[in-house]
């Protein structure tokens, strides 16, 4: 059996507004979905705060253990807005007005009051870089070798994911299925670790809630080979029927 | 002028829900505003994936430069909850059943079919740790050190924070206003600038937003100082009324 070559990324969310609370993070759950469907795996996600060696630290460790590498927010116009000039100081290079989004700014902000100094700030891009279409608001993202600077705003991000769909080169899409069940997970633990064991390849996650004065659980199942998880689905089916349990399939 | 001690804490997501896109999570907004009002600053949060040395990576890193140390996930029955086995790992110690916390499972379970093989799991502690009370549900939380292992169903997580508010040694809270105004705030870049500049010790924020056709921005301004956090609202109200602009107090 041949290992299948995985397909990473990590996730660097810039923002104080997450850490301080103020703001309720929707980029991890959004990006995630969106790298299953291009058969990359999100793999880990740092959120640092709005200074420069925090930034640094994060895209470099991150950037060098995965394949892809995407950061959200602090592209904009104000003086909060470091993402460039820290990833061009973690890549060692210069920052640059890039041609074609000055062009984009210019065409932008004709009939919106001109393109002042303040926005052409978001023209600035570390020397190498690509842009990454943005269809929603004037200021692209941005490409540079393995990192891709995204905003941090989520209508905006998914416009920016948008673009690049079916760029990025991946493997198999993660395949998951869910059941659930009336039970407290601690009685089908033995259950649960049994369905993982005997299916070298999947992951078996079990997620309890408690809910209209009941306790249940979701029974996830994650494999690249969909067959397998289909497999696994249907022996963990069975292991739970035999215990007198009813299964609800698609999860509760 | 002293420095003032800021003390920080840092946040491990344990999940592979999360980094799957399955579930969203509401554990950073939570602990975020908890520890505000403890005093403490939410510095820096990682999701890391159910692999021990995932876990153990971001541990030793995060307790190392943080006065403190929050976990949340991984502590349930089943066989991907190796939460405290990774974290005794990463402390270099064993593993124990902790005394109180069989006692606190069997009463739970006395009227739940009994105290099993699995749960009695939610009981096993890194040696020298103590519990953090659960009132919502049976198995508690666990601090060890700076360390403070927590659920990570939201509404348990809130329950073990509960337990523990005003426990911990912190400074002063930080203080924040919000101001909202109907405008780019390219267009005002430099206002904001100029205040945080004037102001030292306030961090001024800028979030735009686009929302029934008009953009605007929100601006927030932090410090543990609430004379000056109001003095720098003041300073910025005035330089956004002289631009002929309506400010509303509290944001939009």
């Amino acid at each position: 059996m041949t290992q299948e070559r995985i397909w990473t990324a990590a996730l660097t969310i810039i923002g104080d507004e997450i850490l301080s609370g103020r703001t309720q993070d929707k980029n991890v759950a959004q990006i995630a979905a969106w790298l299953n469907v291009q058969g990359i795996r999100l793999a880990e996600v740092r959120v640092v705060a709005d200074r420069t060696e925090a930034i640094v630290e994060a895209v470099n460790t991150l950037r060098a253990r995965n394949d892809y590498l995407f950061t959200t927010g602090g592209i904009g116009p104000t003086h909060d807005d470091i993402t460039v000039d820290s990833i061009a100081e973690a890549l060692g290079v210069a920052v640059e007005h890039h041609p074609r989004a000055m062009a984009v700014l210019e065409a932008y902000y004709a009939t919106r009051g001109g393109l002042t100094e303040a926005r052409a700030r978001m023209a600035r891009v570390p020397v190498g870089a690509d842009l990454i279409d943005n269809k929603v608001s004037g200021a692209p993202g941005i490409r540079i070798g393995n990192i891709f600077i995204m905003a941090g705003v989520p209508h905006i991000t998914a416009g920016m994911l948008d673009a690049l769909t079916g760029t990025l080169e991946g493997g198999r899409p993660v395949v998951s299925k869910t059941i659930g069940c009336w039970v407290a997970e601690s009685e089908v633990a033995d259950l649960l670790r049994d369905a993982e064991k005997a299916h070298d390849g999947v992951a078996v996650g079990s997620y309890p809630f408690f809910r209209d004065g009941r306790t249940g659980a979701n029974f996830v199942v994650r494999s690249a080979d969909a067959a397998l998880v289909d497999r696994c689905i249907a022996d963990l089916v069975s292991a739970l029927e035999a215990t007198g349990r009813v299964v609800t399939p698609e999860g509760i």
